[in-house]
């Protein structure tokens, strides 16, 4: 008998930011493997009944090796049970999902993807940045500066001469470096840019800056990301400074199971042959 | 009293594919404005209490203006109603969430933002394309085919030369004027891509070409959403086919209902300043 895998998306750390699909699986999943950056509040909402596997990378004593994930989800599945392979926000941006449905395929295992509220989408809600504008972005570029290779370099330059908004996951602490491979790329110094920290938790910090002052912008608390471009203008004051807990917080957090008291997913809402209306 | 606005992302099609804020905000609306894109399914959804108000700018006999749009949202607030604005995929990306912000700023409405799952996600999810690949493509440029503007041309140059992912929404029906703009841009013509039609929905369809070989591709029914690069060469070749329920479907989906009969979601989900776990 052999169990299945889905590679979740968490969104990007407020749970209410994940998919119906995915809280679904994390109430019914036999085992879930969660990486460090995945909220310990969307932790918390795991089935008591699951196998819990920390897999990150960074946090732990030892280093996990994606070839050890691979085969641990492997095995899991193998043994008949049902995998969740819990990854924050997107499974297909920068998760690496593309070893895991590598090795997934190359043993026979059956699996599923769950695609979740990507950094990008969840940070730029939280501060009200619109990432396209018909005046001023008309398109949006998802990268990361992980990788410090010569044609990386090249390909930043391309980007920079687009007019696009850039969104840059994982950018590190090291924003001095970042500001000058920006303007070597040929980004105007005074482009607005913002870090947001945390973003869509309480914990959410921003800092609106350029790119010349992104230089001596202070660190802030990982997960990071960096948003580039003429947008972060329309970006809200008020998330600028601080995240602001809205004044009615309280009247506006209906709890979760008064609103589904009543409340029937219909059997067949993934949609007939015909549409419904 | 004023009432308060909520631009949220429905998601690419699958009502499972929703967040639980999304959904939490459909069963409490007193008014929701939708557009043409969002599935029947999810406006089944929405609390029969709610006013509906369909507002897309394409099927109807009459057009509608963004500025009505804009009008219609703020009056809807300012008699004290909760209004959710809703939009396929994510509001941000693609969604002209920028003029409404303006409007709903210019006006003092109160106003939130909830991401949804964009519809690159949701097609990639769909057809197990890894957007991003530590071989294939390091960055992911999201963009339209509406606009064919001088400056657009030259934009497409630049994306062609990054070797990057390319998902190009709305590309409409025109798929040889696509093909011979990609070529232009200087993309070779062997480079894989993929049309998805109604991604995650069970009347999703896919067809996987080449850049060359898209201008012999038939048309599609909207929404479509095309996947430019290397990483197509990674696609579900049963999905590629066409969509295929999993045998074990009946199995698969537990009712929702029953998922939750014992779940509290909890009060304060969103995160205090120190972590749960």
């Amino acid at each position: 008998m052999k169990g299945k895998v889905y590679l979740v998306g968490a969104g990007p750390g407020d749970p209410e930011l994940l998919t119906l699909k995915a809280l679904r699986l994390l109430r019914t999943a036999d085992a879930v493997l969660y990486d460090d950056l995945v909220a310990a509040e969307i932790i918390a909402l795991i089935t008591p009944k699951a196998q819990l596997h920390p897999v990150g990378k960074r946090c732990g004593q030892k280093t996990i090796l994606q070839s050890e994930i691979n085969f641990l989800m492997v095995a899991l599945a193998e043994s008949g049970l049902r995998v969740v392979r819990l990854k924050s926000g997107d499974p297909l941006i920068f998760g690496r999902a593309g070893e895991e449905i590598e090795a997934l395929r190359k043993h026979g295992v059956e699996f599923e993807i769950v695609p979740g509220i990507t950094s990008a989408l969840g940070a730029a809600a939280a501060v009200q940045i619109p990432l396209t504008h018909r005046r001023a972005s008309s398109a949006v570029v998802l990268l990361t500066a992980h990788r410090a290779s010569g044609s990386e370099a090249d390909e930043w330059s391309k980007f920079a001469g687009s007019g696009s908004t850039l969104v840059i996951y994982m950018p590190g602490q090291n924003y001095r470096e970042i500001s000058v491979r920006l303007k070597a790329a040929g980004l105007n110094g005074a482009t607005p840019c913002a870090v947001v920290s945390r973003a869509s938790t309480l914990r959410q910090k921003v800092r609106r800056t350029t790119v010349d002052e992104l230089r001596r912008t202070p660190p802030m608390v990982a997960p990071t990301l960096l948003v580039v471009g003429e947008v972060v203008r329309f970006a809200n004051e008020a998330a600028l400074r601080q995240f602001v807990v809205p004044a009615n917080v309280n009247t506006d957090v209906v709890p979760f199971s008064q609103v589904f008291a009543d409340f029937h997913f219909p059997e067949n809402a993934r949609g007939s042959e015909e549409p419904i209306a």
